[in-house]
């Protein structure tokens, strides 16, 4: 697969973004010392490389009464299954990532919940889906680091 | 702690900035029926309540030649050591995920890296960070969901 | 859930009970220089409330012939079966405690048993209900702390 | 060690009292058509036999703010440090129940929390006990069978 | 189960007859001070009574061309096939122990073959057997205690 | 190493033997039609080969009050203290039998107890050799076979 | 197996094809002060008595774009189903070396591929094998070793 | 880092000395109908650079009285000990595999004995080494695939 080029002005511009993406682009312009135009067709260019899929808001699930984070490792009762039951975790919200994975697990998931009782609720639903044949959680006692940012501004620094 | 309380008006605003950040506050308004300047008082309303905590730009990692994930259990020799060693995670920029766990492990954190050598260094990195005792990785072999947006837009319907 | 609130006075009466839950009524009003009738209401309340779920009896289970402790962990054919092997489960008067677990098992529960032989039969009795796969004993060689009470005056301390 | 022995009328007080411990002895005495003198003889008979130990109340925990439960496994460093660590866990009032038991851990115990963060803090309190090398923790979904009156009445039943 | 009285004379004699099953009668009564129609006696009850179920050659396995040993872990689909299964493996002679036990494997069992090759074919019988789903293989690199003389000792010195 | 030869006569002798290790040799002789001296100077030559290193009592453990058997796997500090450990070992006669392993374990015994309590002090003890870090234990439900003589029979019938 | 008998000739031959199959037979000759046609005659006798059962080339396999090794544990539905498994598994060239193994796999065999997706659909080729219930994959951050030529040379020194 | 380009001819050069690299080039020109200068060429080239870094004989180690492999999991104390371990390890000619990787162990490694005891001197020279602090050991059973070249010439196949 043949890598984007990105130069210079395109990383501090990806760069800023990362930080608050609704920074206006004629502030962006008016830093980096070029036309708001040069901006708009930068992001555009990348967004259209599929460089940026998007951007997401960084809501504090706690305040918002979601306090309760497990990871679900998955066995199958046969690889075949995994793009099934992928679609079928999908349709569970509250599974908000879920990796094929190397090791004991065929699948290993993120789930979001209320508390004890909502996620041992989604956990059983997860548990039924077809083709599942167990699964082992682990719960999360505090999210200490969830933090992108400065991954992507490193990656930046580094090209 | 106290909840905030959003009514129906902050949750269509929400609903409408989780799909785009970058979405202009005349749009929502529009839409809404309600006034610009409304729209503005109270995305102001839930950043101060912490509700939304900022905006982080979604990238194509592949693309960006970051394809290898990896899930890192830590295992420490002590568990008051736990936020000594997270503050040292803190500084490896590709640990992008860390949580204090239940279960065999004492802190579980996701890794991104470009390739399987890149990984072996970062894996080394973390450790040997002091009161680390051992650490075992798994690795993904694709990364099939990773949304919160379904979460997201679950979460104001529900409420 | 709407929390019952409870006030110094109550807490001073199931600290009394905590102790002794046969201490007459009169002895508590007198201690507490209130009247009996006054302590009768108080415990009525706290009944009906649903917080006194009731007393038991602390027996030595050694002296009456039941000295063998084991945990065991039960693994399910699929979570959708938890609540029917909860209620075989229950039908097994040596099962005392049993409780849904996140980890490795799907179920985990205590049995008491006389002996070796006695546990064994406890043992392939749970294994054989319908729906469960597999099980794991742990067996204790002493039970060195069994005791609810000192949580229960931290409790009414913290209030 | 010599084993006491009871009689039918022995069994039938026990079996009043497991149901309820503050039932009046008159009414015993009624039901089993002997005098109030001769229950208060048995059970006194019994408490000094040291079959009877106590009794306790049953409160409702979730009421009490205290839903969490969750059974942790000890690895100590040395066995011969059993007793010391048993006394510092007996500190900590969230500990309800301990055991030395077999298979992979030395000491395995459960507690009682009020929520994510506060086991999190008992948890460490635990780990940090001298001697305590580390601790595995499965949290409890749901309790759904805590009740020895079952197992008393079989061992009356029994005898 | 009524345990057997033995006294100080039966001792003496399981004391010589354990060091050397073939020891006579006459030297032991010789060297006890009591006739040989007693110590005749003395082993008759000792057998009738079942202490005695018999002897065994002591034979030296390697130079037999027996020199590997594994212990094999067996995991049954139910533990109502247990018996079932028993009388299977004590169809293989090489299967020379067995244990129903606690922890993760339902029957725990040692075997004794020629050489790897020999070992293979012996846990794939077992792995046959109807009623096992799996098994997990131990191998022995040197048996270094074999010895249940100094118990048999110990437990006639502690009478 | 030379194996030993053996003809068929050391084989029906051996076989005989193995039934009960006292027959008398006039006995043996008349089955198999030779001389008792020749019994005699077949059974010395495979003392002196090493063949026959001994013959043990078959005692009734059940009947002498030790009917607890375990299994305990030792995990070592360093296996440069394995003999060490073994000499230790073999100080404590409860320890039966003990084996230099592959897999999770370094050394592997059998220890026979007097019940649940007796087993906690002799783990205990094991636990606290020098060099030992970890062990895990395994409780035998049953012994459900215990007999080598099926594989004696079968090696002399295969010689 | 009656093992064949290599003399010092031999050895020295082997030595020098071990670091360079395709050194000529007149080098080594005049290496050993032996005429060309020995070396032909003896190289001969060893490829007839299966002791050199041929040679291979070793090339470097990440230049070639395979810098993907993972080890994968399998475990099967049944073990009489091995010499089937074993045979689907060599119809996939990636699998490069595989093994009836002890502990927990049934099967443990070496795959080289590309990169992680490419792994990943090998696995699943493996997963999908009928008779295969389960597998476990370890990944290699990096082959450090992998030299027969230090141990060939061993063995010749040793003989 | 650069690939190198192999075309059509290169892989076929290939491909004939894969099956036995001491094919005369005189015979390889033959069949391509190239000059065996071309071949000498070509060869050169890919050995210049690294593609072919050389050539092993192909043994067998069953006779020459090496049946028995192992695969030896190791933890280490600390990862930056790796480097050195793997020097250590290189030291023992019966390491003829080690990788550095994820999961449960460290470090991965194969070796070869002569048998069971030869294994065990093997085993525990490794477990001495400085860093190390724990291996597990898996028997191979039966060494069924042990084949580079259905790969190798799928490689070429492929390119």
């Amino acid at each position: 697969m043949a890598k984007v080029k990105l130069d210079e002005i395109d990383h501090q511009i990806l760069d800023m973004l990362i930080d608050n993406t609704r920074t206006p682009f004629t502030d962006i312009a008016k830093k980096l010392l070029i036309s708001a135009g040069t901006v708009h067709v930068r992001v555009k260019k990348m967004e259209e490389a599929g460089i940026i899929k998007g951007s997401s808001l960084t809501l504090d699930y706690v305040k918002l009464g979601y306090a309760f984070i497990a990871y679900v490792g998955i066995f199958l009762e046969k690889t075949h299954q995994t793009k099934f039951v992928m679609e079928r975790l999908e349709q569970i919200p509250n599974v908000t990532v879920a990796h094929i994975t190397t090791g004991k697990f065929n699948i290993f998931c993120k789930i979001r919940a209320k508390d004890t009782n909502h996620a041992k609720n989604i956990i059983f639903a997860v548990d039924d889906i077809e083709g599942i044949s167990r699964t082992e959680t682990m719960i999360s006692l505090e999210e200490s680091i969830n933090d992108k940012k400065r991954l992507m501004h490193k990656i930046f620094n580094d090209l």
